[in-house]
C-alpha cells in the first residue's frame, strides 16, 4: 500500500535535487486536522513549522504499514502524527487488520482514543514494522531517542521489529551521535540512582561528560519517572565518546543501569523532512 | 580486627590440610543463637549441617571487618549469619562505627531489628567491604548470585567496594559458572518479560538453555517480583556457555534486560567450608 502525500516530491538520498511545493496556506493549517492540505497549483514555496516538517515525514513513513501488519507505535511528538495517520486509515478502510504496539503509556492512550487494535511485546513478539522519531540521527543511521522518557520500550519493540523507520525533520541531524549538545537518556533503577550517575560521568571523563538526574523540579529533588517505574540520569558530553558499540556496552555493564538511549544499527529508514523535501535514507 | 573462630584451623589454599575440631554438641546448635560453640577439648570429628558450614564461613568472613567501615550486607541464608555476627561484635563493642548498606530490603529489616546502623549507595557510593554468599563459585572465583532474588542491589553495592568477600559452603563449588545445572537468574523489566525470556533462551540456543519467568505459582501466573519491581528469567544450560564475559555483554545487550546473576571478576576473597576446613581462596 502507498498513500502519497501528494504535494511533495521525495527524493531518495538527494534532497538538494527535491523540491517543496505546498500552498502558502498551509503553514497554518491547524494540527486539529492530521490531513495534508488540498493540492494546489500555486508553486510559491512557503516556510514550514518545524511541526509541519515532522508531519510530512511521518505520512511518509505511514506508507510503508500494509494491512495485517503488527506495528510499533513510536512516542513523541513526530510519531504521534504517524499514529493518528494509521487510524485515519484505518478509519477510511484503505488499511485493515493492522495490530498496534505501543511504546509507551502515552501512545497506548492516543492509540485506545484512536480505535486502532493494540497489543504488547509477550503476545507478539515479532513486530513487522515499526514507526518512530529520534532526537538525533548520525550518518550511519545510529540514532538517540528517550528524551521523551520512553526509550525502554521503545528499544525494546523496535528492536523486535523486520522494519524500523525513523522519522525527524531535518534538525535532528548530527554528525556524531551527543553531538547536538543534548541530553543522551540512560534509565536507570530508582535505587542508587545518583550512584550510577556518577559511575556514568566518569566512564566518560575523557568526553567531558557531565551526568545529571532528570527531574520535574527546579531543586533537583523530584525525579522523573519513567512508565517502567525508573529513573533517567542525562548524560551531556563536549566531545565525540568514539566507538559506539563500544560505549554502549560499558554503559550496560554499570549495574543500575537498564538501557540507554543510543539506538545502534536498528534503523532500516530514516525519513528527514527539511526546507528542500523529505528524503528517505536506507540502511545500506 | 581480627576475631577468631577458635573451633577452626584455617587454611589458605590448601583445604586438604585443614581439620575440623568441633564439639559433638554443635551440630544441634540452634539457629536462634548466632554465637558460636564454646570450645572443647574433644577432638571427635562430627558431621556438620550445610547451615554450620555457612555459618562458619560467615564468622571468618567477619574477621575482615574493622571499626569505621562501610560494609555491604549481603542477602541470603549465608549472609545473614554474617549480618548476626556483625551486630554481635557491635553490641559486644569489638566493632564501632560500621554502617551497612544492605543489598535487600530483607537484609535491611534484619539490619534494623540488629540495630546495625544502615545508609544507601547513594549516600555512600564507596564501599570498604562486603560479605555476601553465592549460589555458585567457578575456579576462578566468578559467580552466579541472585537465586535469592536480590542479584540487583548485591551486584550494585558488591561491585562499589573496595574489597568482596563471599562467603560459601563447599556444595556451591563448580567447574564452570551454570555446572550445578540451577538457574542462573537475570532480572528484567515487567514489560515483555516473556518475550525477553524468548529473547535470552535463543542467545544460549547451543547451550541447551531452556528459560522460565520465575512465578510464585504452579501455573506460572504469578510472577516473582524483585526489590526493584522486576520479574526474574531463570537460565538452565546443559552445556557450558562459553567465554563469560562475552556472554554478559550479550545478555545485557538485550532490552528489557536490567541485570543478570553473574558476577564476573568482583570477588576478592571466597571463603569455603567444608567438612574438612574453611580454606580461603583471593582473588589472584
Amino acid at each position: 500500500m502507498a498513500i502519497s502525500y501528494p504535494q511533495f516530491i521525495v527524493s531518495e538520498k538527494s534532497p538538494m535535487e527535491a523540491k517543496i511545493i505546498v500552498p502558502s496556506s498551509s503553514s497554518s493549517a491547524s494540527q486539529a486536522s492530521p490531513s495534508p492540505p488540498p493540492p494546489s497549483s500555486s508553486m510559491s514555496p512557503v516556510v514550514l513549522t518545524q511541526d509541519e516538517l515532522k508531519k510530512i515525514a511521518a505520512y511518509k513513513a505511514v506508507e510503508y504499514v500494509e494491512s495485517n501488519m503488527v506495528i510499533g507505535l513510536g512516542t513523541g511528538s513526530t510519531a504521534k502524527h504517524a499514529v493518528d495517520r494509521i487510524a485515519e486509515l484505518l478509519n477510511q478502510g484503505k488499511l485493515r487488520n493492522i495490530v498496534g504496539i505501543p511504546t509507551s503509556k502515552k501512545t497506548y492512550d492516543q492509540a485506545v482514543s484512536l480505535g486502532i487494535p493494540l497489543s504488547d511485546l509477550n503476545s507478539h513478539p515479532a513486530v513487522d514494522l515499526s514507526i518512530d522519531g529520534a532526537d538525533e540521527v548520525d550518518p550511519f543511521l545510529n540514532l538517540v531517542k528517550g528524551r521523551g522518557g520512553s526509550l525502554l520500550r521503545e528499544k525494546m519493540v523496535e528492536s523486535s521489529s523486520k522494519k524500523f523507520v525513523v522519522i525527524v525533520d531535518e534538525s535532528k541531524m548530527v554528525e556524531h551521535l551527543g553531538g547536538s549538545g543534548l541530553a543522551m537518556p540512560v534509565e536507570v533503577v530508582p535505587y542508587g540512582d545518583l550512584a550510577v550517575a556518577k559511575s556514568l560521568q566518569a566512564l566518560f571523563e575523557d568526553s567531558g561528560c557531565v551526568a545529571k538526574r532528570r527531574t520535574l523540579d527546579l531543586d533537583g529533588k523530584v525525579p522523573f519517572i519513567t512508565d517502567n517505574g525508573n529513573h533517567i540520569v542525562e548524560l551531556f558530553f563536549k566531545k565525540d565518546i568514539g566507538d559506539l558499540n563500544t560505549a554502549s556496552d560499558k554503559i550496560l555493564r554499570i549495574p543500575g543501569v537498564v538501557e540507554h538511549g543510543m539506538f545502534l544499527g536498528l534503523a532500516t529508514t530514516v525519513i528527514v523532512a527539511g526546507e528542500l523535501g523529505v528524503r528517505v535514507e536506507n540502511k545500506s
